[in-house]
């Protein structure tokens, strides 16, 4: 069924594409220490019309705390998924950024928090992505921002720059409603290429070691930035599944002979 | 003084126009019920470069859990003034702004919170102007958005609209320091990697090529949609030199167990 261009049908059709691209988004707290900080972005979610929350070893968790600064939005909450590590949250995602304080990383694309929301609102038109949060005090470790196609981050006085990790999911869920309010939802997928998933990613790259080790290219004892190489190039290449069983199928071929 | 038109120059400019803008404009909150809160909401103003808070009779202040949420945003929460109506709190402003959770006022401009922002900050360079936030459970009285030049609401979940007091204290803050400038991105270092010519990537299509036919992965007789899905990919990634010469190096490795 097509949108009519009248006001109140834009609308409709804006709320629709709303409803539908909002919960594919995925926000990911990784190690929160203070369980008010859960609840706080659960609300935070919901207020924006988010609703899938995933918890990266929660300290406390469920907790009181969280429960009291959910304030009602205890369908986000109760329904947070608690995962032990990074590649368990991002398993279905085709796309993943990393909120960190500042430019740490230096080979990734960094966003600010208006642009990620702008990607991640058309990255999620074919699939489920995420949004990732690192713990209150030391952030995102280097293995999840890796873990992440791009990271993002909240312009902040210089001076004090000491952002609550709630508040951050709370302006992040703000610019992803309104990034979302901007697109109308295309009528069909035209694009023909399916999307990898990370867990997909992750089996092409571990392939590729084990297979650079069996054909004799690569020592164990001195891997050198191999696999970091190949793991960077691979997230930016934004794979598609069926490249993903072309370069495998390639790899077994040379693991036969090796 | 005037600016020079240099990178590092307009950056500098832009945060001289912040550090002296944000300032001015005051952050009011009425009757707020939980200190929480208020500690909440002068962490979320300092840390978008905001110091000027204003609270009308607020139910406990000063507060032990309003110094814990303000997380060592004391220099904002130590010199708030308190004040007893909305005539004092908005005595010196030029124009003062009600943020309501929906438009029910039908007499002011309404504005949205990105929009009521950059109004803001184009009022403020002539003196200062403020931003007023209402009771948690009431909002603010039809007295106090009356003493308002205008009104502003941020888009929320029609479903589940309860939008934290201070949550959105830090997204009309957000949208104040977006509106004041023109925050600089750190740049990504990611250019520092020499990108490959066009050569070298064909250089890498072939080995490819020649590779897969050595392993017995590819049928030079029927070779399907192999080579047009690996010129693709490979031209989608941008790869750099020393990527294809990791990749180059496997290669040859397959090449001599072939």
């Amino acid at each position: 069924m097509g949108c009519v261009k009248n006001a109140a049908d834009i609308n409709q059709c804006q709320n629709a594409a709303m409803d539908n691209i909002l919960p594919r988004v995925r926000i990911v707290l990784s190690h929160t220490s203070h369980p008010g900080n859960i609840g706080a972005a659960a609300r935070a979610m919901m207020v924006m019309g988010l609703a899938d929350l995933c918890l990266i070893n929660p300290k406390k968790y469920p907790d009181r705390e969280a429960t009291d600064r959910a304030s009602g939005a205890l369908g986000v909450l109760d329904n947070a998924k608690v995962v032990t590590n990074i590649s368990d949250a991002l398993a279905d995602c085709s796309y993943a950024v990393a909120c960190t304080a500042r430019a740490r990383d230096l080979t990734h694309t960094v966003f600010d928090a208006r642009s990620a929301a702008a990607k991640l609102i058309t990255e999620a038109a074919s699939g489920p992505v995420a949004l990732v949060f690192g713990n209150e005090r030391i952030g995102l470790t280097n293995e999840e921002v890796l873990a992440c196609d791009a990271v993002a981050h909240i312009p902040v006085n210089p001076k004090y720059s000491s952002l609550n990790v709630a508040a951050a999911v709370q302006v992040f869920c703000y610019e992803l409603r309104m990034a979302a309010g901007q697109v109308q939802i295309p009528a069909s997928n035209s694009d023909a290429f399916e999307k990898a998933t990370h867990a997909q990613v992750e089996g092409l790259l571990q392939h590729i070691g084990e297979t650079a080790v069996a054909i004799g290219y690569l020592d164990p004892a001195n891997p050198r930035n191999f696999m970091p190489r190949m793991q960077r190039l691979f997230s930016r290449a934004r794979l598609e599944r069926e490249e993903i069983d072309l370069l495998r199928g390639m790899l077994r071929a040379a693991q036969r002979r090796g």
